[in-house]
């Protein structure tokens, strides 16, 4: 809100600040404190001056210490649509029109490590909470990315927190697709193959049951991997790999239209790009 | 919370009703309207109770007609987790260890159409607004999958809309993961082969300027392509499997351990499961 007192517009200075975007939108981040009876006037002054100047989605953005104005922001007819730790986003559409708002993001990524050193062992674990707490079977290490994670780095970095053991990236080998996964949204789960660069395990306490060293085929010999229609397929896919010729998808730095510099994943064996990577 | 008033547990009637979960975690599902002070009050006896019988994570979901109860829940200490348009979920973590709470969804999902008919042409669209609005630029169509939605059907949705043909998924031949790409979040861009099963454009006139069938080398010529490494790349990656042998990733469908069918995308021709899948 424009904190000028001696504006000569009095419908300017009763209007939100607000960022315009390229869709006729506007944003407005509110950061500095406000009663919420003042600022339910204030955004319906604001409302009124934006459709007159013919903008279509409103987004107003509210950090949690402002979680007073999320109630009148409600009341003046916006919806949720999406928050993080510290934030709110809700958003208003003006036209008549059925609206082009963006969807929030609908997936979590997970990462499966298939771990396989030189004596075809592959790391496994044993959970203790979740499905598969309790229970006898030994689990490739999996979990979630990040925020802002690259898919390779997450496997890394899951292996190194629960295990302790050090790897190199080779391969996305699948993926996985779920929906209604978790809060009812959806989950793509990338197995992905790694070298081991070290072999002493450290498990960690909080999460690990026990972790170790397994024959590939132990593995997959597993009652309740056999008769898992889906982590019988891993299995098949990971011990084809560890046999012979099978082309996963790996990343090269790719840089994008609008200069940003992104990973890129293919079949390398069948495509070589590196002549033009060297460029 | 409780309805019973004859109850003869005092704690039990001032605790909120909550579903246990395998982690050591309470969810609260707000439903009814409630007085914020009442809330207030019912919300920390329940904490207590919670503390007590060693809980970890306890979550509250507020649907959007019980904003009212927003401000008081994080003036407990809550934070927010997510936001859907009809409701905001809440979380809190009681121990004094670091917290284990999942993130929240992270990424959105794209897909670009690469659809190649038996002449070696591609369909391709000119965009009426966004980052290529008013240039000459011909693309592949592109689109970001709905809530819940495959990746082969988002594919082949997006091209129907955009051009009206009709077509059969073929493989996902690379991906491309950014960050920071919208409100800060992810997105992943799956670059799908397509099988046109018709012929005849019939534009949508909304987004697309133009469309038409189009030389695959020619398309892979524009100055535009050449120049920006992720579309030249991309480019390469579909001329190659238009020409030689390259083994992208195709989906079958699994059961999960958890009972759910879902899509497996992995190379098909180096590892053949369909003796499993016939079983």
């Amino acid at each position: 809100m424009s904190n000028s007192t001696s504006s000569s517009s009095l419908e300017k200075q009763l209007v939100l600040d607000a960022d315009e975007d390229s869709y006729g939108g506007v944003t407005v981040n509110m950061e500095k404190p406000m009663d919420s009876k003042v600022f339910t006037s204030v955004l319906r002054t604001s409302l009124s001056y934006w459709r007159q100047q013919g903008k279509r989605g409103v987004w107003i953005k509210l950090p949690i210490h402002l979680a007073n104005l999320v109630e009148p922001t409600v009341q003046e007819g916006f919806r949720y649509h999406h928050a993080e730790p510290d934030y709110l986003m809700l958003v208003y559409w003006i036209p008549k029109t059925s609206d082009t708002i963006p969807t929030n993001s609908s997936h979590r990524i997970g990462v499966c490590a298939f771990v396989l050193n030189d004596k075809r062992e592959v790391l496994v674990v044993k959970e203790r909470s979740g499905q598969f707490g309790g229970t006898d079977v030994w689990k490739f290490p999996t979990g979630v990315a990040e925020e802002g994670e690259d898919i390779w780095t997450a496997a890394i970095r899951e292996v190194k927190e629960e295990t302790g053991v050090d790897t190199e990236f080779v391969e996305v080998l699948a993926f996985r697709q779920s929906h209604r996964a978790f809060f009812g949204k959806s989950d793509l789960m990338f197995v992905c193959m790694l070298r081991p660069c070290s072999s002493d395990i450290r498990k960690q306490d909080s999460e690990i049951e026990a972790a170790q060293w397994m024959a590939a085929e132990d593995y997959a010999a597993q009652s309740f991997v056999r008769e898992h229609e889906q982590f019988n397929y891993v299995a098949k896919i990971c011990l084809t790999k560890s046999e012979k010729a099978y082309a996963g998808f790996s990343p090269i730095q790719a840089l994008s239209s609008s200069g940003k510099i992104n990973d890129l994943y293919f079949n390398h064996r069948d495509c070589d790009l590196s002549a033009d990577q060297n460029q």
